[in-house]
């Protein structure tokens, strides 16, 4: 059997994350959303899945379970995930990288990287339920994440794709470090 | 009197953020670098140089004075500098940048980002007091830096360059990001 490769994506909300899932699965790789895990289990709790809701549950999981909760409920699906390549979207501290790469030999880290400013008028133009509305609201999300270790994973990336210019070429940049991932593991 | 552009640099060891100073300096800006003022602390406590020392310093600085230690002690040089475009290099936390911002409104962050893999190579070709010789004392240098607050800073930044390739390739891309910021806060 062929070891996975793994590849874990960590960035600030409004990053360009989605585009990684997206062009991922147009290749046909498998794709795992930690933070779908966080949204179910704000769910299983009966809350609403506001960002201050699925904020609280993604620090309380923590709490309750340890540094890995998300990653241990996620490491099953990987495994038995159909691609030999697996998108992991959403790590989010040092413990979640680390935790992937004891199980998985083949693990790398991209990070995405586009500034507040960006992000902001990037998330202010969707429409999803955990999106912020206004700065103050954006700028606490953003603390909530760091408050994880979200900055840590990013600040150690064994990749770094900067998300500032025009869509194609962020996503021709995405391909690019993909495939350069892939190619180191698979040498 | 010009309001002073102050641009804060952030980044891991080893990712570069010199060039940004040669690179600042080569262009007549006027450079403060953060770490001086922990530099000559360790000395004035009697301490030899070590990367143990000057990292206990850091961290012992901010317990001591708060996490506005090393900030306040620049703030000073920045406004005195001759140079109305001032770059201050080795911000290290968000309580850090947020006092910058408070003190100077023409303000902006840049990031440096190189994998862990390179700056541990580049790290173990150069010799300097503070320089890692393992990966160990590497990675402990960098969870010392995260520690207090590295990771978020990067994670927040305004401009993010990545040094993964060629030296004139990453001289290009400082130049192109400076001269951003300063049309951002001269037009």
């Amino acid at each position: 059997m062929t070891q996975k490769v793994v590849i874990g994506v960590a960035g600030m909300p409004g990053a360009g994350k989605a585009v990684l899932r997206r062009v991922a699965e147009s290749m046909d790789y498998s794709v795992v959303v930690m933070g779908d895990e966080i949204r179910e289990e704000t769910k299983r709790r009966g809350l609403e899945p506001t960002p201050e809701n699925i904020g609280k549950v993604m620090i309380g999981l923590r709490e309750e379970e340890g540094a890995t909760a998300v990653t241990r409920r996620c490491t099953p699906k990987i495994e038995e995930a159909q691609s030999d390549i697996v998108l992991v979207d959403g790590v989010r501290s040092l413990d979640e990288a680390d935790e992937f790469k004891r199980h998985f030999t083949s693990f790398s880290l991209i990070a995405v990287h586009s500034s507040p400013e960006a992000r902001f008028q990037r998330l202010s133009k969707r429409k999803r339920s955990d999106d912020p509305k206004g700065w103050d609201v954006f700028h606490e999300r953003d603390l909530r994440e760091l408050s994880v270790g979200q900055g840590d994973v990013i600040a150690l990336a064994d990749y770094m794709i900067v998300n500032e210019r025009t869509y194609d070429e962020f996503k021709a940049e995405v391909i690019e470090v993909l495939q350069a991932v892939i190619q180191k593991w698979r040498k």
